[in-house]
């Protein structure tokens, strides 16, 4: 585990960055630089999320470690993710009943920091997030995260619902954040859990949401839905905490 | 209440809008434009942490609504903030003991906008920001405080150890989010409550810890110091919650 970041340099080793599914934090390309691999180089960009600035090449020459950028410099999140399997491990150290977090897609970095951050605090074993329609673990997520990913297990899976089935073979049991749920209160929450958060904008989906065995709620008395994905996240961590420590 | 914006134009309508204190969140100024009336606007812009944007003649003639932008165009914050009063009218009205959150510097918008949005769904009759070294209602607040803005008061006060020691005499207790304090759990947290939170990197000033009544901890188990301030300020609103509640 632990999280550093790497530069890329030269056309043919950015686009392979990109093809090889490397999450490319940022994108350096000399402004008014349109030829094909270039272009190549910045639908492949755009496709993945990628920040795309446009420099000088006094600006380029100047990042350059190798003298040899070719019009274009990419920085690459270095983190190597965890094997599903090193959650379970991690559970199994601490002597405790197994606790994770499983994010069904949350698209924003600082939302997904400050998760990590909180599931490293709560006493969670790890982290799983989705290969794709999710953000992954760049620099602005191990920013936020305050260095729980150099602490916290975090994997990446292809398919959560799969996951989750696997999972309760093993004696865990899933609850997921609804708002038309029961209220957080009245669910059992102590034992093997994997807390379940939906996207920003969505939600958990239907196909995660029928595979968990509570749908738990948070109380609300505004006249808003919902709360910020990073703040349900924490509110329910902590009734999970509180009722594991029998409070 | 409510939240909305506008543009103002024209050189001495720009200036003056700084001068009068109002909360521009950005300025766009004709670049290369150097004279001394724009100077003067970009020093007050800088002093208020206003975002400047350099850009073309044709852009602000996109931009103008007047037709005679001078080179300058500002888009400002039309929130009204309420009255300190207004938080006990509408505790008073809900019939509820008072319920407000207090923010001791909150630096990030983002944090400050979620805060509020998560004061609102919590239940709580206000929020209470500073005047100096904090976050104001800006247009990035608004947007991530996602509408909480429109039905909860914001008030502003110049000194919120003086505003403690005042609405003490009214009967009302205060808690500040202290890692080194009691554990959430073993405070009675009922009654007429006011949340202290404090800073993202400082936590809550010495002065006005010292003016609260509890200091409150957040059990962690992680090998950081604490949570991001926004998760903080939720996972202990819903801790009033649940003992409100009688849960």
């Amino acid at each position: 585990m632990g999280y550093s970041e790497s530069q890329i340099e030269g056309r043919n080793a950015v686009l392979e960055a990109f093809r090889s599914g490397k999450t490319v934090d940022r994108l350096y390309i000399l402004d008014g630089c349109n030829d094909g691999p270039v272009l190549s180089i910045r639908r492949e960009a755009k496709k993945s999320g990628a920040f795309i600035k446009y420099v000088e090449k006094e600006r380029l020459d100047q990042l350059s470690q190798t003298g040899k950028h070719q019009g274009v410099i990419a920085t690459v999140a270095a983190y190597e993710y965890a094997d599903p399997e090193a959650l379970w491990e991690a559970a199994e150290k601490s002597g405790e009943p197994p606790f994770f977090f499983l994010l069904d897609g949350i698209e924003d970095p600082h939302n997904l920091g400050a998760i990590i951050r909180t599931a490293c605090q709560a006493g969670a074993h790890g982290v799983v997030i989705p290969k794709n329609r999710a953000v992954g673990l760049t620099a602005a997520v191990a920013r936020t995260s305050a260095g729980a990913l150099n602490y916290l297990p975090v994997a990446r899976v292809t398919n959560i619902s799969q996951t989750i089935e696997e999972w309760k073979k093993r004696g865990m049991w899933f609850a997921c954040a609804d708002m038309n749920g029961t209220e957080m209160y009245d669910c059992d929450l102590k034992g093997s859990i994997g807390l379940v958060i939906g996207s920003e904008g969505e939600g958990v989906s239907r196909l995660v949401k029928e595979k968990c065995d509570y749908r738990v709620s948070i109380p609300m008395k505004g006249q808003l839905d919902s709360l910020n994905a990073s703040v349900a996240a924490g509110v329910l961590a902590y009734e999970i905490v509180r009722q594991r420590r029998g409070k």
